[in-house]
């Protein structure tokens, strides 16, 4: 299969050349990205949705069921195409990530609207989100009209993938202990709704007040930073006094409650998201969102393809390795290093 | 205070200037990067230990009671000073830290032979990992012989400031539940000492057998990678037939229990770490991550300067826009966005 046939096959819905494509994607591959190039126009019509928190607050199941409401919605709404990114930044191997697509298959396999991919961590930095982000455009470019990126964790990871949903969704659930909620409390800032699952154990009240509460020191009167927030309160200076701002409200995170293993609160959950997706059309956040997405995903590429053309054209592994020997000498220090190697390469 | 007065204050051990210069370092200042290049020469003789784990495992305070171990050791060992870095990838904020602080201050404060320090994430991809090796040298320079890297959670961060330590420490306890044993697999691989704490708790006994099943996994016949593995297997294939080979054995990771809150264990865990630093040493691996360290440490800074570079001589934030706009409207794929940006500046 050649690489224009590659893209037209994924864009005539060939779930086969899409598989292909993902992999040459997740492999980072010279044809993976022509192939992207060429469907990139294609893109920027799905509703990506993330979905992330600690181990045992049952994600998988809760992406798992909102796959099936997006497949079968409550009356008023149309079904639509789901795909789905598993991402799990904490294995170096993909054994955990193979076994989580077999465990999804039997759930939602046979269904043609429906399209999962698992993958592991990349080693380089940056190279999970960067790699999530092609995947994640090449599953838009399929037609699925809704992405649900699944991660785990609570670290550096997550936060960076959260950066490419239009709506981020974070998971508790009852008992984890105390520390778990107050790592937390970096998470919540990304959060544009919370979902209490596993609320049938004891202690659903406790996790659902500390979130609250939590809600409360993360989202005071305003945000900082803007990135991933709701709030359309912007121009409030330039108003006249008296003059009454025509502002969308600002989006405050609802605090859910499910039962994924019994299907309980996902309808909620379901019109949940489709209300914040509105809001951000409404707002203008959802054009906000794709912008700083684009920056921050243009950014990652450019650091990358800069150390690859620098070690191409100035780097070779002895020079950096003459200049490691010196480190480990102490006659130059990281930074000495540094200055060294790029020393007449650019000012 | 100027500068070399700054690091000339810092190898005296005058304490005040070196959280002045920690902060310099957390902030990237040009300051704090010129003080680290005086004071390099003064590294290297720091044993760097690496302790992560899951919230809820009670890591702090096992690094605590390790803390007051090097400083009153078992018989036959002296005491060594002791700094503490406490990262938290979690948080965009430095609240959590900040009480992290506070609570250790009560339990240590008053001892000149102890510094802790906590930081919170920095922004920037990779930030985090460089600015933690930054503050390590700074210990490292001020006598430290010691230094404690204490990070939360499971992630590609943690992996990275692993890479950053002689041993490293993953900290388990009873009872987290099977999703969060499967995680840990990952992080297993980085591994040279496994501890239960909290071993006085049910379950104790089941952690322990699931810790020592993935070890297995983990660590067949030989780890991959190379980067942190204790592993002396290097040179078999060199062997004449009937030759014994004169290599100091593999380092299998011991599991050890411990009750941080009561003591209990801590002084074998001490003892244990010696045993690795030992190991370490004969086998020649303390160099090899020493080596390692550097090369990723190099690697980091590099990339980070290269695009600052980039941006003051080439990248103007109007230039920027422009192209970002581009791949708004879907003209340009990032791809196609990084090429027009690096165009003619490097091949």
């Amino acid at each position: 299969m050649i690489l224009m046939e590659l893209a037209d096959a994924v864009l005539q819905g060939n779930r086969l050349a899409l598989a292909r494509l993902l992999t040459q994607v997740e492999n980072d591959t010279p044809e993976g990205r022509l192939a992207l190039d060429s469907l990139y126009a294609h893109t920027g019509k799905a509703h990506l949705i993330g979905v992330t928190g600690a181990p045992g607050t049952g994600k998988s199941s809760l992406v798992n069921q909102l796959a099936r409401a997006y497949r079968n919605p409550p009356e008023g709404y149309a079904p639509q195409r789901v795909g789905i990114v598993a991402v799990d930044p904490s294995s170096p191997f993909t054994g955990g990530a193979i076994l989580g697509d077999r465990v999804r298959m039997r759930d939602l396999a046979g269904d043609p609207g429906v399209f999962i991919r698992s993958m592991a961590t990349r080693g380089s930095l940056g190279g999970l989100a960067a790699a999530t982000a092609s995947m994640v455009l090449a599953l838009d470019a399929a037609g699925y009209e809704v992405v649900l990126i699944e991660t785990v964790g609570a670290g550096q990871a997550e936060v960076d993938i959260a950066r490419l949903a239009h709506t981020t969704l974070v998971i508790e659930a009852p008992g984890l202990g105390d520390e778990i909620q107050a790592i937390k409390a970096g998470i919540l800032e990304i959060a544009d709704l919370l979902v209490v699952n596993k609320a049938d154990r004891p202690g659903v009240e406790n996790t659902e007040r500390a979130l609250r509460g939590m809600l409360q020191l993360a989202h005071p009167t305003h945000r900082p930073g803007g990135l991933h927030h709701g709030f359309a309160i912007t121009e409030r200076a330039s108003l006249e006094p008296g003059e009454v701002a025509l502002e969308t409200p600002a989006w405050e995170p609802p605090v859910l409650r499910t039962v994924a293993t019994e299907g309980t609160g996902v309808v909620e959950l379901y019109r949940e998201i489709a209300r914040h997706r509105q809001h951000l059309e409404s707002s203008g956040e959802w054009a906000r969102r794709e912008r700083t997405r684009l920056q921050s995903e243009l950014e990652v590429l450019l650091q990358a393809t800069l150390v690859t053309r620098w070690k191409g054209a100035y780097g070779s592994p002895e020079v950096v390795q003459e200049v490691v020997e010196r480190m480990l000498r102490r006659e130059l220090s990281p930074w000495q290093a540094v200055t060294a190697l790029l020393d007449g390469f650019i000012e």
